[in-house]
Order: structure tokens, then C-alpha cells, then sequence
């Protein structure tokens, strides 16, 4: 049920122009009662964080290529990649959409997985950035590109950032 | 009219759980009819991008201190300020969620502003980062902060900003 009722919405989203997402519509593309979404979910906005929240967990694998400009060089270009996928956009943007839980459903295992990466680098005897940092100037201009102006990223933007942060 | 309708989407987002909007329930909270409002708008992501457009046009006078990083960042704090207006906030995260025309209402102005600020450098005879790399490095963590973890960023946190692009 769960899955038919992920699939449902995925396939809403991808529907141009979106149909306007409610749990009776939902329910009716999933083919099971709205009562049971509703029990089970309880609004639009969890539903969506719940999806956000499956779609981004261990979708990217935390790299390990002995240094830490490595590690992000190549994590960068990793969530660039899955950020260009028009379906994660257009789930990115709903849930933005409805409001504090969807948004942070979008960021939560992003900011895990970076967290990881520093950590690793200070198991390594070395001094990483403090994760906030990183995470404005990565994740910011990664996401900032993805949901307002959607252009490309290419390899040598994700080495550039990462310079601007490690010099 | 066009202010009615404006106000009643601001009603409606400040609403709390709030309720989904559609033309009607918009056209019903304004006092108009919902066909004027299809008429003029279309939908409710055209709607809402008219309301972003004119909610973030001229929302942020272009500073003029005399050098470009006194211009970055008492913008960037003004930016930070504006962004900080739970309304705001609402506003921004429900046209994020109608599609590419909300977002784009979001960030044209301030993507334009930056390049007025980089343009009057050059026109002091200075040789500022291209505007792409300053929306990157500064609307990029504006924006990450704001829409996706709604973390409050101080006046010291706009120097460290600029000074991680200016050096």
C-alpha cells in the first residue's frame, strides 16, 4: 500500500500540468480508500515528507577517497546528479511547498552524509570546516541552483566550490 | 481587485494548518468571483508568481556604501532580514511548490540586484567575481538557510559570506 501510494503521487507530479495534489485524488490513483491514507498519514504535507524522506535517504553513498577535497569533490557531483532528475525536482519542490517538515525531509540525509565526511577526515588526524559552513557553501549553491534556477552543474563547478570552501 | 486577491492569499498562507489553495477558496476569501480570478490569472501558480514578483520587486534598495564588499554585505543582511518574515517565508516556500514559474519569481530581482552591485564595481574601475559565482556563494546559502532549515543568519555570518567570495 505504501508503494502504490508513493507511486501515485510521483506520478501526479509528473503530470504536466500537476494535478493538484489531495488525499482523495491520491487515493483514487493509488486505488485504495482515502480513509487509509488519511489514517495512515494524516495530510498532504506528511505524505510528502514521507516520500522526501524515502526518496533522499541513502540515495547518495558517502565517498571514501583518502582526502577530504576528494570526498566532497565527489559528493557534490553525486547530488548534483540526483538533483538533475526532473522527478526529484518536481518532488523537491512540492514538498518545499507545504511547508517546514517537507523541507527538511529534503535536506535531513544531505546534511548527515556531510556530517560523515568531516568526521571521517577528522578520524584522519585532519581540521575540516565546521559542518554549517559546509553546508551553506555546498549545499546552499546546490540546492539554490536545483529549485529556483534549475541549471546544470558540470564537474569543474562541483571542484570550484569545494575550493572556494578548503582554498 | 488584484490587491483583494493578493491579500487573501497572504491570509490563507498565514493560516495555520493552511488550507489548500485553490482559485475558489481564494475567490471566496477576496470577495470576487472565482471566474474574474481565472480570467485574470489562470491558475493559482501564475497567481502566485504575480505575488512573489511584486512581493520581492524593490523589496531591497541597492546599497551604496563606496567598495563592493560594504555593497555585499549590508545586501545580504538586508536579504537576510527580508527572508527572516515568517510571511515571507511562507510566501516564497508555496511558489517554490507551484513549479519553475514560482521560483523564478523568487530570485529574478535579487539575481538582478547582484548584478547592479557587480556593475557599479566595474564602473569604480574595480574587477569583480562573475555574477553566476556571487549568486553561488551568496544567495545560494541565503536560500538554503531561509526556505530549507530556517536557521537565522547574523550580521557576522554576512561577512564571513563575503569575505568567502571576496577573499
Amino acid at each position: 500500500m505504501r508503494y502504490a501510494v508513493h507511486r501515485a503521487v510521483t506520478e501526479l507530479l509528473a503530470e504536466d500540468p500537476a494535478e493538484s495534489l489531495t488525499i482523495p485524488v491520491i487515493a483514487a490513483r493509488a486505488g485504495v480508500h482515502a480513509t487509509t491514507v488519511y489514517r495512515r498519514w494524516g495530510s498532504v504535507p506528511e505524505l510528502l515528507s514521507d516520500i522526501a524522506t524515502s526518496r533522499f535517504s541513502g540515495d547518495v553513498v558517502v565517498p571514501d577517497t583518502g582526502s577530504l577535497r576528494g570526498d566532497l569533490e565527489r559528493w557534490v557531483g553525486q547530488v548534483a546528479t540526483d538533483l538533475a532528475d526532473p522527478d526529484v525536482l518536481k518532488l523537491m519542490r512540492a514538498a518545499v511547498g507545504t511547508g517546514p517538515l517537507g523541507c527538511d525531509a529534503c535536506v535531513a540525509d544531505r546534511h548527515a552524509q556531510l556530517a560523515a565526511i568531516l568526521d571521517r577526515e577528522r578520524s584522519r588526524g585532519g581540521a575540516p570546516p565546521e559542518v554549517e559552513r559546509t553546508a551553506d557553501l555546498l549545499l546552499g549553491p546546490l540546492y539554490y541552483r536545483a529549485v529556483f534556477i534549475d541549471r546544470p552543474a558540470g564537474p569543474d563547478w562541483a571542484r570550484t566550490l569545494v575550493a572556494g570552501l578548503l582554498g
